[in-house]
């Protein structure tokens, strides 16, 4: 009899490790790189590759495949009950330019070998069991990332999105049509029980601590900004140095303070410019213009403030003593996520009944789980990954660490599908 | 009679005016940008169209045109005794990306002026009086600056400038080839008995002392470097600051030492980071690679030698303290440059005569003319231009001012045909 409780492993369940890892390295064929990593960009043909496989697996494991407006990707296996909203599971399967084979990716294909198992056993859910892959996590093609979850829920809008351009000017919605997922149905009136996510942990604690499974109660709060930077262009050779206005000069200065008020806050807070476009980036010409994004974060909210009121008036202060000037816009505003309490519970249980070595972890990066906690029951769970290191080719994590990941995940979903809806 | 010492207007010629600013207008339109500049980079097709034009006009004027395997182009006026080598004119008809519509244009279109004034009027020179347009002066596209002249001048030799590439790997040689400018004389082997370079200031001074003419005594030295920064690729998000190794922030500490330097030696000394690539280029990317270039310049030479070597302590100690690495390549020392006494001498006279007011001024920019003096006795003339601006399209002078230095081109010429090559 299955208990009404969460305590308690619900099943014998586990997942096939072996199939996961073989999923994991086949998809990574999709955009793969000579270093080992995988560029794959949302919306490009290999994103496009990569979802096709998606789709045609899932419906293999008898899953009902759909798509909503923003090109979220929705596997369905039902339960005994169907007009429940699912139990849901998932992540993204889009990457950096730059990226690993596991960010993202094993979030998806962890909630794969779930699917994997329940139907291998013939095991019946009470609600259905949803695997999702949602469109631009990673922000780095369309500003800002985590883009359909948010839209999923409710923080833009469609048309907003459907407006946003990359960096050579074209336009989201024009490249979701290009790759055939625009769907029919209206992205968010998709209703959700609960939501898990498994992930690699992008940061170097639960390896130095020797643990296995991170159990995650939140997310940092994080704000990104474009600062466009306007000087100008003059000759090299013959302008005096007093009068110049070195729009890179001024940008380097800027850089600076953005570590240094990073680092002020510190040892939480982190501050970086990852993006930078120099103009007109010819040798002997003083840069008349220079276009930088700026990303800060901290686990408290009114940390992340303070970090931007004390850059907001340093940037401009840089701006004025170098005779440029600064056009500060702030993109993205994520305040800090804090997980649904008996959702973190589920997940903590289930690594202990497996006797994974675990520990609570507050998350750096911001993940598709900080906005669906918006609208559902939500939590996330980490595997360590090999020095922290992710957004970089090299990104590594083991096989026994992604199998023990995926076996929280069924763990969780079976404990919040026996948790949920109960009407006594 | 002519006269055989070269004090004294040697003709009443002058050049047309009207005719030079109808020039300069329209080879504008070749690469012509919204903003009212030039986007002619070497070897691109508007240059093509330039150097066409250039050709088919020469020959309009009763000139043989030629080209040599550097693709510099030559015109030339036949003389009384046309074995001996040339008197001649020129300067570069290639710009940079936000170029204006005189840099380089002016010497070889006012050259163009002075054939078209001895053309009309019949006059006879005892040399042949040849006009000449350098390929790749400018040094944006394929580095480093006035690349054909210093072939010519055998700083460089055939071979390097054949492999160099741009910033997109394409190879100097293939597009050589591909506008069809690659002739068979070998650059170098074409004597000059003296040469005129007819240019824009670039540079505040004329124009703040009201000076009409600048009797340019030579050329500050200057050095070039590229400068590769490698970090780690790590996530913006989770990666504590203290474990980073962030090449934009090392690079941004790098550029303010450029700047700091030359302001250490002002106030003649000038220092400049134009071009900047930051990778892999994404918001929330901890930058892991930085290519950036270095150009400092002096008319001192020792002054250039102290400034490199302060930089290249300095940017290892960066290097150090940031943990990364820095390698920094010098790819191009163009010494000072004094000029022929006698030749300087012919453009004061040729001034004074006209009664512009003049004034003997150093070159903060490199001119072909700095390589061109070590075959040949060599000058500039100087015209202001607005503000000193130039590698910026607003880039901009007066057709009187135009005229003028064509004027005192034609008649430094005239001194020169009746100076050099008399024997008694």
């Amino acid at each position: 009899m299955v208990q009404k409780t969460n305590s308690g492993k619900i099943s014998n369940l586990c997942v096939d490790g072996q199939a996961l890892w073989t999923d994991l390295m086949e998809t990574a064929r999709f955009g793969g790189t000579a270093k080992g990593g995988i560029k794959r960009l949302t919306l490009t043909q290999e994103d496009k590759q990569v979802r096709d496989w998606f789709m045609q697996t899932c419906e293999a494991l008898g899953c009902t495949v759909s798509h909503d407006s923003m090109g979220n990707l929705f596997a369905r296996r039902a339960g005994q009950d169907n007009t429940l909203p699912p139990i849901s599971m998932g992540s993204h399967l889009d990457t950096q330019p730059t990226g690993g084979k596991f960010d993202g990716i094993l979030g998806v294909l962890g909630g794969l070998s779930v699917l994997r198992a329940l139907h291998k056993s013939g095991y019946v859910t009470r609600h259905p069991i949803e695997l999702i892959n949602w469109t631009n996590e990673e922000g780095s093609r369309f500003s800002p990332p985590m883009m359909c979850s948010g839209v999923f829920a409710g923080v833009f809008t469609e048309e907003e999105v459907l407006e946003k351009r990359d960096r050579a000017g074209i336009r989201f919605g024009d490249e979701l049509d290009a790759i055939g997922y625009r769907g029919v149905e209206k992205c968010g009136e998709h209703p959700l029980t609960a939501y898990f996510e498994l992930h690699i942990e992008q940061g170097p604690i639960l390896e130095a601590e020797e643990k296995t499974i991170g159990i995650v109660t939140g997310i940092q709060g994080a704000r990104w900004y474009e600062v466009t930077v306007r000087g100008k262009d003059a000759h090299a050779g013959s302008t005096p140095m007093p009068l110049r206005h070195d729009a890179l000069l001024a940008s380097a200065k800027m850089i600076q303070t953005v570590s240094a008020v990073a680092v002020k806050y510190g040892p939480s807070a982190v501050g970086t410019v990852g993006l930078l476009e120099n103009r007109p980036n010819s040798s002997n010409v003083v840069p008349g213009e220079v276009f930088f994004t700026i990303d800060i974060r901290d686990p408290d909210d009114s940390v992340v403030l303070k970090m931007e009121r004390e850059l907001l008036t340093q940037l401009q202060q840089i701006a004025t003593d170098s005779a440029v000037t600064a056009e500060v816009v702030q993109i993205w505003d994520a305040p800090a996520v804090h997980f649904d309490k008996e959702c973190v519970s589920m997940v903590e249980q289930a690594a202990a009944e497996a006797q994974y070595p675990a520990r609570r972890i507050v998350s750096g990066p911001g993940h598709d789980a900080g906005y669906v906690a918006r609208v559902a029951p939500t939590a996330m769970i980490f595997v360590p990954c090999k020095v922290g290191l992710s957004h970089n080719e090299e990104e590594s994590i083991t096989n026994p660490q992604a199998e023990a990941g995926a076996n929280v995940l069924l763990e969780a979903v079976l404990k919040a599908d026996q948790f949920f809806n109960v009407t006594e």
